[in-house]
């Protein structure tokens, strides 16, 4: 591969997927965001960037630039193009769902129906989410019905199956990744593990919704990107992939007791029940035994190790990481 | 029920849907399109209309007009609301998906988010497609899994499920309905039966894509509305149900021949093979057992049938229908 481009490279498994990249391949990576790129402390691949001087930036939005994007496509012509582009946050999807639609979907529509025609692109990934099947249990395999509980992920199944039939009939070199809940260094402060880490040490309480007994199974952002590199080495890749711990994880409650624990608070003291989220699902446990099969893939990181490694990340990036807005802040699609 | 709401009451099972309910309820019924309405020529409820005094309609877009529209409703207080705002066809979804995904997910989430709010509405029933289900063999049933094959598809069952993540998490009054082929009196003439019945007559070749072997079940439009009647009637209707014959259907070149034979035309002089269209599926055989069981309701007007009546309502109305565009124009979303 001479080139390729991850569109969202500023998104937290985007830019570890451009970190992998740089240190597995040799190709040109293209990273494309509708953000400025971010200051370097945030960016897993900064100190590969500046070493291979492989990595080219470009602000672009799908929704409001991508004549703009194609342009830059079709004079690259990447071989594969890895799509994180998405508004991601699931609870505050009910406050304006058009919104979450007009990326996931719309924006979707047209950068892939445009994709389609270019003959250059012999890999198209595409970040989904479990979140597509709702609740799911006993370890749902690629087969599984959509059945979404909220805007966020009905959003996000609305562009999953308008690439599928773009795969059906036009051959589409498309692979759609499920994984379970990602995490790691730099992910963004106000998902589960970095913000217990914060509030932690600020001393704030921690809001365990309906008890936090909701499980969620995590795997390791770097796995994650494993998987993506064994899709792009792979002959013939399949059109959608699970990538799991192959359990049903964690309840959140327990995820804030290992993370008090190590770091030595008293869980009741530090944490309080407060209602339940609408569309909350109970679990999302997904089968990963055709990605263990068919790509050779396994997660490696155990989840003790990685978030040992966010604390320590937390703590060296103190500094900086408590001035930064510790909650979710929406941007408009439009 | 005091009052119904129709939207897309000018559209070719809408306008049924108001005959019906003018014919079988005490009901007032408001009908909403985007356009004016029809000139009473094309409209099968006119004569309930002038009768009964108890239909009203207003001319708003559910794109454009969406806070007018919610006002009336507001003012109105339908207990049901009966939608089927769609952008409809098939073919020229490919052209661009985008402005399908415009009314068909982001005009219904912006609808259907603000309607679960209003207390009054008891029913909402949304008219899908089997189509979302792409090709279907052996009588699927209500449990079968999302694999459109086109925008068209995509982006109705990007709506679809949407608001079933509104029935799960909000209660939300949902009953999607999913009817094969729906043909009749008054529908849009260059669907394939009136388009038949009209080039016979004008002595123009009729093109069969792929040699019309696609097979397509037909059910009255009449049928469609009684369908619609018995969910009303219902104390506690399902969230889905499918409305079919219970069989595969015809081949489009059988319905074609029938016509010619009824019309004492030779099929092999005023046919033409043409080439197949990008995702046309090569079936929809869905299952009605459930609206049998749970509402009562079958089929009743017999295919043969059915298309005489509409062999004679085209030479009713031939000084009209021959002025009449006989293709597909579209309308954009926006």
């Amino acid at each position: 591969m001479k080139t390729v481009a991850v569109i969202a490279s500023n998104s937290f498994t985007g830019s570890h997927f451009v970190d992998a990249l740089l240190e597995n391949t040799k190709a040109k990576v293209i990273g494309i965001s509708r953000s400025p790129e971010y200051n370097s402390i945030f960016l897993p691949y900064a100190y590969k960037k500046k070493k291979s001087g492989r990595f080219e930036f470009h602000q672009l939005d799908i929704n409001k630039n991508l004549r703009e994007m194609l342009s830059l496509l079709d004079r690259e012509e990447p071989e594969a193009i890895i799509n994180l582009a998405a508004q991601g946050e699931v609870q505050h999807s009910w406050d304006n769902p058009a919104d979450w639609f007009q990326t996931n979907a719309v924006g979707i529509v047209n950068l892939t129906n445009a994709l389609k025609d270019r003959k250059y692109i012999k890999h198209y990934i595409h970040t989904s989410t479990p979140e597509v099947y709702g609740s799911c249990e006993g370890g749902v395999k690629e087969n599984y019905n959509y059945q979404p509980s909220t805007p966020y992920a009905a959003s996000k199944a609305a562009g999953d199956i308008f690439m599928y039939a773009l795969y059906k009939t036009h051959n589409f070199p498309l692979t759609l990744t499920r994984s379970t809940n990602v995490y790691g260094m730099h992910q963004q402060l106000y998902r589960i593990i970095p913000r217990t880490i914060i509030y932690l040490k600020m001393g704030k309480k921690i809001q365990l919704h309906g008890g936090g007994i909701a499980k969620k199974a995590y795997i390791h952002v770097r796995d994650a990107a494993d998987g993506v590199m064994k899709i792009l080495e792979a002959k013939n890749p399949s059109e959608l992939y699970h990538f799991s711990p192959n359990n049903e994880g964690y309840a959140i409650r327990d995820i804030v007791k290992m993370i008090c624990e190590k770091m030595d608070r008293d869980f009741e003291k530090c944490t309080e029940t407060v209602p339940e989220r609408k569309g909350q699902d109970a679990k999302y446990h997904i089968d990963s035994t055709k990605a263990r099969k068919e790509l050779g893939w396994q997660p490696k990181i155990k989840l003790e190790d990685g978030i040992e490694e966010m604390i320590n990340w937390v703590d060296d990036c103190w500094d900086e990481i408590k001035k930064q807005p510790h909650e979710y802040i929406h941007k408009p699609s439009l």
